[in-house]
């Protein structure tokens, strides 16, 4: 079925059912940014494969509305599908509503999959439009046209140890319940799948990169439910929760447990990360509170556990990275090295190391004008090869047990032009002036942000993503609360926080530029003027001094790089054969010496 | 009277009608910031001056919760009037609603005059105690302790030409009545002052430093009027409003008049800047609308004729400050200077100019330590004489026709300590930072703020106020929407808007800096990342460069200070006699010796 005769096939539903706008959003039941195959629907029906976006289907128009980082992309999948790419100003942002408000009239009705949007999206489409008069309708027209949908995932789920997740689950739930009072609820329903994965100390594989597993988990003051398909746990694992307090229930029983609850329960629930088909669940006894859950904010800081294994875990990754690029070094020229082939290598030298998982995300590995596409992910049909000039970008990240990497470099090849040197050199200045941060106790990403991107804004420069997110402990790569970007999300970098720093600059048709660490909050002092933190960086990595344009940088980014390479020889230095040692020697003395 | 007996009056007051909590909020009808000597009611009540706070009073407290400005002043003030001072973590916000919560029990009763509190924070009452089952009641328990409470100001009125406001009335309501249509309104009331001011082309005289005058206004499609004691404009500036489409009722028949309104009006009211008594004039066919008005942000954006002016403006207020800087300079040790005879001085300078009307805002003029006091206003009892060491800081400000201005500058009186010396540094530093700052299109204040203080973080050293705050045109000193601050407030750093940038360091006992000039944004280039603003430094006043440690600064923020200090002396020169040209040449050929 072409992605035409699937668009007249939604068109024909929506016709019969009166629907004159029908949104399909990027997400499955808990919200998810990485989604099992049933819910890849931006992809069956128009093309488009990236992580982000939203598909607006009138009779007479078929668009994609997607962010900067996919118009590149977006515009090459979407050929001859019938949709056309709508360009979002801000990231995330549904633009697409007050276009909505403006050009239909009264009485429009807009139809959406309940299961696959979010409360927030959901409570912003009728504050908005109910006022203009339009009209909603719940409806999946996609079951219509797709013929053999996948199921849901089966594959098996595990749980960790409390002594490898540094808290048990009781813990875990009674730090949640402690919320409680304050949040004035008697239970939380929790959607997010990496929220539940943290909660219970579980890992599974139903989506891709993600090591999360299909869950609602339902807590109660003194009772905890987690929703899962029972024949995903061993005997071991279910005897284990079940004395952490946990009740273990069909995944499919929710919607029948949460309408039967008794009494007056008020439920917290994450407008962000819960569906809106769940709010239809509960009964009218029972009270909705809107609110982020506990668990987002519990799980972002890290204990003492987590920090010390993703230590070790960024060791483990530095050695394969420094694998790769001595590696990297030895062959071009010598053999034909693709984009893809790069990527399978990286991969492989990750796969060496002990207690690998698999990749946290799909490797962006993009040689010459495709490092300029943010999320360029080789294809076959687009993969290039490596040549002995330009730079080359690599975006690429692990899982491990126990800890969670992602790390940006940019390899130059060979001879490079001027304004190769100078972004990569600007790029690198504003990754370090993010790192070297001094704040005060409560500020927000969007102060960390503004910091970074000062020495890009001094030259006219600026890219179109944030600077960074959180990241998971053997979870998701892209973890809230916090994140550092332009838009005024009140969310403070508090200690215990992992965060990404990844500045970058994107010259369309020549290169493109990131420098990503990921870096962990910690206490720098405390005086009359309050508490001030700063940053760790946990990776440990080579960044490549070879283009700097040192007269771009001021003495404390010098001093900056010249220890972090310092570091990186040191602590990887141990774990690393003689020859592959000398390499990196040769590397951190080419620092030293430019520097000085 | 004493502040005891009016306590215990309130308190009577509050027993008999059954309310347990009375707040007393820092406002008038207008929500202004600075208020008619009517609503001067926290000072009646408690003694306390400052402009912003709360007072929280029941039968076993009273309280008043004001913000880090006033800590010191506020104990000050407080002592023996039976209140104590509770001081906020972050400044306007009401913390003590989340006290009410805690502390009290359901069924709680809370009391206030609806006349000067906002809506947007009577809705945050509401929002956050009627689900704890509070009550709320509105009265005004100071009409029974206060005997002779002044009336309302009756100080004539007058308008302003179209050519110096840049603009007619009528385009002007015009330009409001443009955003009608998108914001799904009828009609706008505007209740803030300055915005009435600025709409009708009005000034007064009814509140201290700020030209406005109390006055409504009701701007329909295709009608407007303006609330106002008819007897303050003359028949000339009547029959002007009459020619611009404005119909002029008297104060008093708002109420009447928003009551009468007839078709299914929709009305804009700001809930910042309008009273809670507002919104019950309105009868039930109307609908209320909440959103900023759309002058606030017009205001904002200064047309060519008010920068102009403005430019003009700060010439004569810089060679006011140069006299006043030559004075002390050579009067010090020779006569006495006290902070209030300074204070005189620089006013009488500043009467010297063409088209001065009056002070901007009280002179903050502090000498040593009471430098550490961002607010401090010297009284006869707190006054202290200048002497021959240490700094000495002034913030002040002039209203002239037509123009406004805010500047403050710190002097060193002689010999200073190590500490006064990187102090004064660091702050400067900080100050060139956010004056340097270029920045895309969009820009908020918040990343503005975070740029500014960068320098100070980095030495571990942060202030408790916000950066910077938009400056009205022959208008309020303080005027939104624009703030430098590190809430997250959305509102971008547009075109033609003015900003004061003012980041400082306190030392309680010891010294205080703070160095602030007006900015204007203004276009910077444009290339394939975006459009990028920057700012040109309004403010004519030398910056003295003997206590600056060259060694804490980079080579751009020195170039900056030298190219600063010679603009102001070409600017000003021409308007100075031969000694004082002589003596400004003197201090700017330093500057260039020493950064050379």
């Amino acid at each position: 079925m072409t992605y035409k005769e699937k668009l007249a096939g939604i068109r024909q539903a929506m016709k019969r059912e009166g629907v004159d706008v029908y949104l399909i959003t990027s997400a499955d039941p808990h919200i998810s940014e990485y989604v099992p195959e049933r819910y890849k629907c931006l992809a069956f029906t128009s093309g488009f494969t990236g992580s982000a976006g939203t598909l607006l289907i009138t009779q007479e128009h078929a668009q994609l509305w997607a962010d900067f980082r996919y118009f590149v992309q977006a515009e090459e999948q979407l050929a001859g599908s019938g949709f056309e790419l709508v360009k979002l100003k801000v990231q995330h942002a549904p633009e697409y509503i007050e276009w909505l408000g403006r050009e239909f009239r009264a009485g429009t009705t807009i139809g959406f999959d309940a299961n696959i949007i979010s409360v927030q999206l959901c409570d912003l489409l009728l504050e908005q439009l109910l006022p203009k008069s339009f009209k909603f309708k719940t409806a999946d027209y996609l079951d219509h046209v797709w013929d053999e949908r996948p199921d849901l995932p089966t594959a098996p789920a595990y749980l960790i140890s409390a002594e490898d997740a540094g808290a048990s689950v009781a813990q875990k739930l009674d730090a949640v319940r402690g919320h409680f009072k304050e949040r004035n609820v008697t239970h939380n329903l929790v959607s997010a799948l990496d929220d539940v994965a943290w909660l219970f100390n579980l890992r599974g594989n139903d989506v891709s990169y993600n090591p999360v597993v299909l869950a609602f988990a339902l807590i109660g003051v003194d009772n905890a439910i987690l929703f899962i398909q029972p024949d995903k746990l061993n005997q071991d694992d279910l005897a284990s929760l079940n004395q952490n307090g946990v009740e273990v229930l069909p995944y499919e029983s929710l919607q029948q447990h949460l309408h039967a609850l008794t009494g007056s329960a008020r439920i917290l629930i994450d407008p962000k990360k819960s569906s809106y088909a769940v709010l239809k669940y509960f009964n009218d006894q029972s009270t909705i509170v809107r609110g982020p859950a506990p668990s987002t904010y519990l799980k972002a800081i890290k204990n003492s556990t987590e920090i010390a294994n993703t230590r070790t875990v960024m060791i483990k990754d530095g050695v394969a990275l420094t694998r790769f690029f001595k590696w990297i070094e030895e062959n071009i020229g010598r053999i034909e090295i693709t984009e893809l082939s790069a990527a399978d290598q990286l991969e492989a030298f990750r796969a060496e190391q002990d207690g690998f998982m698999g990749k946290s995300f799909n490797t962006i590995g993009g040689y010459g004008p495709h490092g300029a596409l943010p999320h360029y992910a080789a294809t076959t049909e687009s993969n290039s090869t490596l040549q002995n000039s330009g730079l080359y970008l690599v975006d690429s990240g692990g899982q491990y047990a126990y800890g969670t990497t992602d790390v940006t470099r940019v390899i130059p090849m060979g001879e490079l032009t001027d304004q190769e040197r100078t972004d990569y050199t600007l790029v690198l200045k504003a990754m370090i002036n993010g790192s070297m941060a001094r704040f005060p106790k409560g500020t927000c990403g969007y102060q960390i942000d503004a910091i970074t991107r000062q020495p890009l804004w001094d030259h006219a420069i600026n890219y179109g993503h944030g600077t960074g997110h959180g990241v998971g402990y053997f979870l998701n790569v892209h973890e809230g609360p916090q994140t550092l970007n332009p838009a005024n999300v009140p969310v403070s970098i508090d200690l215990g926080m992992i965060t990404s720093i990844e500045p970058g600059i994107y010259r369309p048709g020549k290169h493109g530029v990131r420098i990503e660490n990921l870096v962990l909050t910690i206490t720098d002092t405390i005086n009359e003027f309050g508490e001030f933190y700063a940053f760790e960086t946990l990776t440990l990595a080579l960044i490549d001094t070879r283009p700097i344009k040192f007269e771009l940088l001021d003495s404390r980014h010098i001093e900056w790089i010249t220890a972090y390479n310092q570091t990186v020889l040191e602590k990887l230095g141990p774990h690393l054969a003689a020859e592959e040692l000398q390499w990196l020697q040769q590397k951190c003395k080419l620092s030293a010496m430019v520097s000085a």
